[in-house]
This record gives C-alpha cells, sequence and structure tokens, in this order.
C-alpha cells in the first residue's frame, strides 16, 4: 500500500431497500465519493480534472459483500492504491461499519481519455506529479506522529 | 385535457426502501420516463430536443402520495396537458397501480431554453407544430375509433 | 418558523445529469437527508421511530427549481416548520449553494402510521414532547447568544 | 451455457452524468431487473421468493466496461448460467448497445438465506426443481425452432 485514505458517509433512507439493508448497488456509488474526497485531499478535484480535458472513466468494478450496511449506520470507507497509475489506475476499498466490522471489500480500475476526442492516454504528468508530492507529503507527516 | 398520453413502468427492486415501498423520490424520476416516452411517440426525443440547442429544465415538481406502490409492480403512468406551452409547460400526470387505483398524482413545470447561453426562451416553434400536429393526429384517431 | 435546522450536502458526481447539473430527484432525497439530521440533533432518529412502531409516509412534496446545483458543490440544506405537527407535518426547506444563492424551495408533508396496521395516526405524544424541548432548548440558546 | 435469458432495457435521463454518458452503477441495477425478468419467465418472482422466506443476497459484483451507454438507448441485457446453483449461484451478463455492439460484461454471485433467521442456506429445492423445469422447456423449445 502506497498510499491511503479514509472518509466517513452515511447510509440515507434512499439507499435501503425493502431486504431492509443498503442496496448493494450503492457501494459503487461510495467507492466514487471516497476518490472524490481523496483527490481534494491531494489538492486535486475531478471538476478540476474534467477542466483540464481529462476524463477518467471506469473501466472495471469489483465488489465483495460480506455483510449487510444499514441505514443511519455512517460507514467508513478506505480507499487505497498499490502501485502508482500508468494506463490504467487500481483504486482499493474497504467499507467498515460503525462497530468496525469490514462489511465490503473493492476494487475499482479507471483509465484516463482526452475529454474532446475520447480516446484513452496514460495518466497525465501533473496528475502522477500531484500524487507523488502526495505521497512525499503522507510519508513525512507519519515520521512526525 | 387537450392530450394524454400513457406508459407502464415496472417498480424495480433498487426502488424500494425499507418501509417495503418504492421510494417517494422515484416517481419523478417515473414522470420524467413518461414525458419522453410522450416525446418519443409525438415524433421527437429529448435527444433530439437537446440536438437542436434546446434544454428544458425543471422548474417546479409537485407530487401526492395516496396509496404506495410496492416491488415488481407494473404502474400505468399517464401524464396530460390541459393548455399549449408558451414560456412555461406545465404536464400533469397520474400513477395508477395493476389494479387500477389512482396512488399518485404530479404536476411538473419545465421551461426552456438556450443550451449554448443557458438563457430562457419561449416554447420553439418547431416544437409547438410538432405538439399540434401529434394534438390533430390524435383527434383523427379517436374519431376513428 | 417555530424552528429551523441546516445542514451541508455535497452533489456526488452520481447525482448529476448530462445536462451538466444536479438532477431535479436528488432535492427530494436532500430534504429527506436534511430531516434526519434534524431529527438526530432533537435526540430522536428515525430508525428510533421506526422501532417505536411509528412510520412516517410521505403525503406530498413540492420542490421549486431557481437555478442549477452543480457537481462538488457543498449545498446547505436548511429546513424548518412554522407549525406544530398534528395529523400532519409539513416540513419547509430552503436550499443554498456555495455562494450562498437560495436556489431551491421544498415542501414535504408527512403523516404518521403504525407500522403493524399501517393506519395513519395523529403525531404520537412523545414525538411532540422531543420537539418541544427541543424548541425550549434551541430558544435558549439563542438567548445566550 | 445451460441457460439463458434477454430482456431490454432503455436508459433513463437520470442514469446519465454530466460525462454524457450511463453512469457506471447502473449496470448494476440492469443486471438486478434482467435476473427478475429471467424469474419471471421461470414462473417465479423474487417477491414470491422472499413470500417463501428465502432472501437472495449479493455476495459479489464484477462489472467490465467495454463502451459507454447514451441516455435513451434501448440496451439488451443477456443474462446466462453455467453451472446450477449450490449455496452460490453465479448469473452472468452481457450488455448490448442498439448497433449489437457488446459493451458490458457482468458477474453476479448470489446466495440464499432464511428471511427470518437471516443465516445462510442451500438453494431450496423449489427453486432448483423450477429452474430444471425451465431448463427443460427452454431446450424444448429450440428444439421444435
Amino acid at each position: 500500500m502506497i498510499l491511503s485514505y479514509e472518509t466517513k458517509i452515511r447510509v440515507r433512507y434512499k439507499d435501503t431497500d425493502q431486504m431492509g439493508i443498503m442496496h448493494h448497488s450503492n457501494y459503487i456509488v461510495m467507492y466514487e465519493m471516497a476518490r472524490t474526497e481523496w483527490l481534494r485531499d491531494m489538492g486535486l478535484t475531478y471538476a478540476e480534472i474534467e477542466r483540464r480535458g481529462i476524463m477518467s472513466p471506469i473501466i472495471e468494478v469489483q465488489s465483495r459483500y460480506l455483510y449487510p450496511a444499514f441505514y443511519d449506520e455512517v460507514l467508513t470507507v478506505k480507499v487505497y492504491m498499490n502501485e502508482m497509475p500508468m494506463a490504467r489506475f487500481n483504486i482499493l476499498s474497504e467499507v467498515y461499519n460503525e462497530s468496525g466490522k469490514l462489511i465490503n471489500t473493492g476494487r475499482v480500475t479507471l483509465g484516463f481519455m482526452h475529454a474532446d476526442t475520447r480516446r484513452p492516454c496514460r495518466a497525465p504528468e501533473w496528475f502522477v506529479e500531484a500524487l507523488e508530492a502526495y505521497i512525499e507529503k503522507s510519508k513525512a507527516e507519519n515520521k512526525d506522529e
């Protein structure tokens, strides 16, 4: 793991289904919310990335459901990466409930493409640099603690 | 009522909540689906309208919930209008369940705007003409029956 | 206005549509999220209300769209009431964007019903008492400031 | 492949995001809609399964995004199985756009559990029998063609 980030997301009433649990499609949205918060913490935003003419389409999603999540729980969504992005970018996730139990794991593979031509491209340099600076900053902060 | 249209929409598992009924926000999406089908029946599509540089933002929505809708039911969504669109466009709806019971009524007010400037405009002439042709066609069909 | 409450909700990527703005159905969900937070601040939770055998179905929703909301904006959703709940409970809302502009107003009318029989009932006494205690507490806090 | 089924699902405006395509979480919901229709064609319904005291929680979802889907397209969602359900049940999917291009593949793994105890169980006998009868019927129909 070269980098990780945690965010907290509450299960909304809208997210439940008649099984009385959070509908499974919502984890996919939670991964996206956590990625967004992570980018923001990195000094980037997805809005900013789109303004720079890059889109980041989803290539693959995998999600494993270990335990259900319930209405009104505050889930902890941890996203992390094990390698630097190249043409593809793997973001792994772990979702914990309020008791700290691991209830879901996920992996999202993203690509990069030019917004105008919709053609795939490698991770932009400014993106990799922002990521490296963020990794350095995280290391420094961990040393201080 | 100068024009009406009916479409059938099934309640998805995703649409239910832990109260065991369809979550109330889904009616708003159903009104939109029915409007879309209506336009298509009229020989227009919303995609086509956007290609002509017009967007049709929502100005107001009202929804009255009389009885719940349940998973897997096929609802009949009737949309109708009582007057021709000017700067604004009122579309009324009635939603019936499988037993024919009226379970929801709605009213959606739409506007028109230029996609490029995002400034409001009146109903485009080609839109009003398509609508008038559709009304004539409906009258002729009803006479034949 | 006898009571008001504000909460902040971020527009998710999932909430946007191809018009480039937050889809209008999401305001209905935001009203619900703000009600939930309000109840929690009151010392109640909707989960707790359901455990006491009461459900609170939606009777009517009205929403006025003044300006669009965009991806990643943090909206301020203010909910307030002008009268105590009886058989029905009106909750009004105002949604502000990051620049403080009022972009949406709403009104949600809720009822009360017994979860087992699904029959309507008046606002439970313990609910009204919790509300009154909360109003007193709010007044006291405002006096202190 | 021992059994397959196809259903058609239209991309709703609500399903699009500001990238101008269907948001990736919606494929997960489409897999569910196709499973539901398949069950119905089999003479079962998910509602019926729940009435018999069985729930069918999602254990794993995998989705590969090959090409985007656009607003108003009618997608063909094909679901199929390569083996009979035991404790787990794998349903594979392929999603085709209107031009017949394969745009997404998926795999959903479901389990079975008792609704009252929420404990996992094997595929109920009546479920396996319904499935076998359906396979026989499908074979007979294919022979006739």
